[in-house]
C-alpha cells in the first residue's frame, strides 16, 4: 500500500482550555494542517473527525467535524464522524487514508478534537464507556492497567523505578515540544512520591485529562503532484483490529500484538525498521508493555529498555519523542492524529531539538476501549519519508 | 463505481424495546445479513456502526460495534464507529462500500443500531446535538420542518390533505412490511385529526421514536466469486455532503439538491431510472418536498406526485414501499441501513405484497444534522440489480 501520502499536519497546544469550543480548538487544528500542506481548504475533498466524548460531555455526539469546518471556512463536503475510544483519532486518519485509497477523492482531510477540562457530567469518574458501573466503585482504567503492571513487574523483575522512568523520559521528551501539556522536568523521586492513585501507579504515572485538537492532510499521488506539494510522507499501512484486552503470559496485551503484526506484514517493515515511534503510554507500565507487544524488544526485555536508555532521545529507538500521552497529552480524540503530527514531523527531519537523527520509517499506537465483552480497538499507522 | 456489491441484508422489526440490548438488537440484523448472504461470520473481514444516540441514552458512545460483533460472535476484526445524525447508518454503509473499494478487505459488513425507548436523561426533548437551547423553547426538529413546510405549501400551493396523503400512503406500504413499526391503516382523516405537533403536523405527521437494527454486507466482485455468492445488488453510487438546511425557493433543501447530483453523476443514471427509492419522509411534507431534491419531479409537483398516486405502490416510481421512517419506524443509527435492506429486497423482487414490478435501479435518501453552523449532512445510495 503506498498511495496515501501525508500533505500536512497541524495541531494546538495540548493543555486545559475550558473557555476555548470544539469548534475553536479544531480550526486551530485545521488550519495549521492546511496551511503545513500549503493547499487552501477548498482543495479538501472530504473530511473525518475523531472524538470520543464529545457527546457525554459536550452535547455534541454526531457533527463535530462539521462544526470544525464550519469554523475552518470548509463547505459543502462530505464529512463523518469517527469514533473508537482512544483511538478515534487513529480511526479518522485511517478513514482519511481509505477515501483516497478507493479513488474517489485524492485530498481528505483527517481531523482530532476533545476537551476533556470542562464536562456536562460533574463528579462522575471519566471511565470508558459501558463501565459506568465498574467507575462507581472505583475500578477505572488506572485499576486496571495497574493490575497489568503488576503481573508484568511480577513475572519480568521490571522495578518501580524503571516504570517511572517511563514518565522521566517522556516528559525530558516533552520539555522540548511546545504542544506539550506539561513541559517541567520531573525525576524518578517525583514520579514515586507522587500521590498514590492505584499501585504501583502515582498521579505522574497516568496521563492527564485535557482539550487539544489536531489534524492532517492526506491525499494521493497523482494529488501531489498535481498540487505541486513537497515534504511528503508515505502511509505505509494501517492496521486496524478489536478484541479485549486479554493479557497474555508476560502481561502483553493481544490486541496490540495482532494489531503490529498486521501493519508490519502490510508495511512490509520489520519492527527493527522503525526509527520512531509514539506508543500509547497511557500509563507508565503499559508503554513498556507495548514495546513488546510492537515487537520493538524481545518479551520481558521491557523494562531495561527504559533501564539503558534504549527509548530516549539518542537511544536505540526513541518513543514517545513528543512526550507522548502522560506529558504531552491525551484530548482522546485528538490523540492518535497527534501522534501522526509527530511523527510526520520526525521522518521529515523538522523536530528541531527532539529530531531522531536520520529517521526515516516510524510507527503510531493508540488502544483504547471496554472492559467487558471483547470491547477495544488498537490501531497502528507505520509512515515513511518519502 | 461498480465494485462493490450487497450481498446480503438483515434488520430487526422496528419497534419499542425496552427490554432489549443494543448488542441483541444489533445480533439479530447481523447474523441475520449473514445468513441472507450465505456466509458465516468469519468471512467478514472489516466492519462499521452506526449510531447517533447510543452515548448520550445509553453512556455508549463508542464501542457499540464491538458489542454488536461480539454477541454475534464475530472476533478480532477492525471495527469503527460512525456518526452523522439520521443518516449514522448510511454512512457506515458507505465507510463499509469504501473499505472494499480500497481493494484492502474484500467482505466488510456494515450495521446500524439505535434504542430511542428507554434514556438516561428523562424529561428533556430529543433535539439535534447541539440544539439543546432551542429544545427547551421548543424549537425541535418538526418545528423547523414545519417552518419549511409553511413556505413549500404556500410556493406551491400543496394541501394539508397531500402532506396527509404521504402518512397514509406510507401507511399502506407499511401494513405488507413485518418490519415496520406500524402497520394499522390510517386515513387522511386520522392524519389531519391527530394531536397537532407543530402546525401543519399533527402526530401522524411525524416519524415515530423506536428501537431496532439492520445490517448489510458488502462484497467485492472477487469475494462474491470466490465465495459463490447469489442474488447480488450493485452499489453505484455512494454520495454524501454537508452544509447547512438552506431552504431554497420553493422550500428545496439545497444540501439534499446537491448530493443528489453527485449520486447521480457517480452512477450514471438519470433520476428517470430510479424505479424504487427509500427517502428520508421524517414529516410528510419534506418527503414531498425532496420528491423535488431528488429530482423525481419538477418543482413544485411534489403535492401533485402525492394527490395522483405517482408514489404509492403501483405508481410511476413508489417511494417509502417499506412505510418509511413516518411508518416503519426511525431509529436513527438503523435507518440508512434499513433504507439498504428494502431497496435491496425490492431489487432481487423479494417484496412479495409490496414488490415494485420490475425494479432495477434504487435509491436511499438519509439527512440529518442540526440547524446552527452549517451542520447537516445528507447521504444517497444508488443501487442497482446485478
Amino acid at each position: 500500500m503506498t498511495r496515501a501520502l501525508v500533505a500536512g499536519v497541524g495541531m494546538t497546544k495540548f493543555g486545559k482550555f475550558p473557555d476555548r469550543s470544539l469548534g475553536d480548538l479544531g480550526r486551530e487544528a485545521v488550519l495549521g494542517a492546511l496551511d503545513d500542506a500549503g493547499i487552501d481548504g477548498s482543495q479538501v475533498q472530504i473530511a473525518y473527525a475523531g472524538h470520543a466524548r464529545t457527546g457525554r460531555l459536550h452535547g455534541r455526539e454526531n457533527g463535530v467535524g462539521q462544526l470544525v469546518l464550519w469554523e475552518s471556512g470548509i463547505r459543502d463536503i462530505p464529512i463523518t464522524g469517527v469514533g473508537n475510544f482512544c483511538a478515534s483519532g487513529s480511526s479518522a486518519f485511517r478513514e482519511a487514508v481509505f477515501a483516497v485509497l478507493t479513488g474517489l477523492y485524492d485530498v481528505a482531510l483527517a481531523v482530532g478534537i476533545e476537551k476533556l477540562s470542562s464536562r456536562a457530567e460533574r463528579g462522575r469518574p471519566l471511565t470508558s464507556d459501558g463501565m459506568e458501573l465498574e467507575g462507581e466503585f472505583g475500578f477505572t482504567p488506572p485499576a486496571f492497567f495497574a493490575m497489568a503492571a503488576k503481573a508484568y513487574m511480577a513475572e519480568t523483575g521490571a522495578t518501580p523505578e524503571m516504570l517511572a522512568g517511563v514518565a522521566v523520559k517522556n516528559r525530558r521528551h516533552a520539555s522540548e515540544n511546545p504542544y506539550a501539556q506539561y513541559r517541567d522536568l520531573i525525576t524518578v523521586e517525583d514520579v514515586l512520591s507522587a500521590p498514590m492513585i492505584a499501585e504501583p501507579f502515582t498521579r505522574l504515572s497516568c496521563c492527564p485529562t485535557g482539550d487539544g485538537a489536531a489534524a492532517a492532510v492526506v491525499v494521493s499521488e497523482a494529488a501531489a503532484q498535481r498540487l505541486g506539494l513537497k515534504r511528503l510522507v508515505r502511509v505505509l499501512a494501517t492496521s486496524l483490529t478489536s478484541g479485549g484486552y486479554r493479557v497474555g503470559p508476560l502481561g502483553w496485551f493481544d490486541i496490540d500484538r495482532r494489531a503490529a503484526r498486521a501493519a508490519y506484514e502490510m508495511a512490509s517493515v520489520d519492527p527493527r525498521d522503525i526509527d520512531v515511534a509514539e506508543v500509547h503510554d497511557a500509563f507508565t507500565a503499559t508503554e513498556i508493555i507495548h514495546y513488546e507487544d510492537l515487537m520493538l524488544c524481545e518479551r520481558g526485555e521491557g523494562g531495561r529498555m527504559i533501564a539503558d536508555g534504549d527509548t530516549a532521545l539518542g537511544g536505540r529507538i526513541p518513543v514517545s519523542t513528543s512526550g507522548g500521552l502522560l506529558s504531552k497529552g491525551h484530548p482522546l480524540g485528538a490523540t492518535g492524529i497527534a501522534q501522526v503530527h509527530e511523527v510526520v514531523t520526525q521522518l521529515r527531519g523538522e523536530a528541531g531539538p527532539r529530531q531522531v537523527e536520520g529517521a526515516r520509517t516510524g510507527l503510531t499506537h493508540c488502544v483504547g476501549g471496554f472492559l467487558d465483552g471483547d470491547a477495544a480497538s488498537s490501531c497502528i499507522h507505520i509512515l515513511q519519508s518519502n
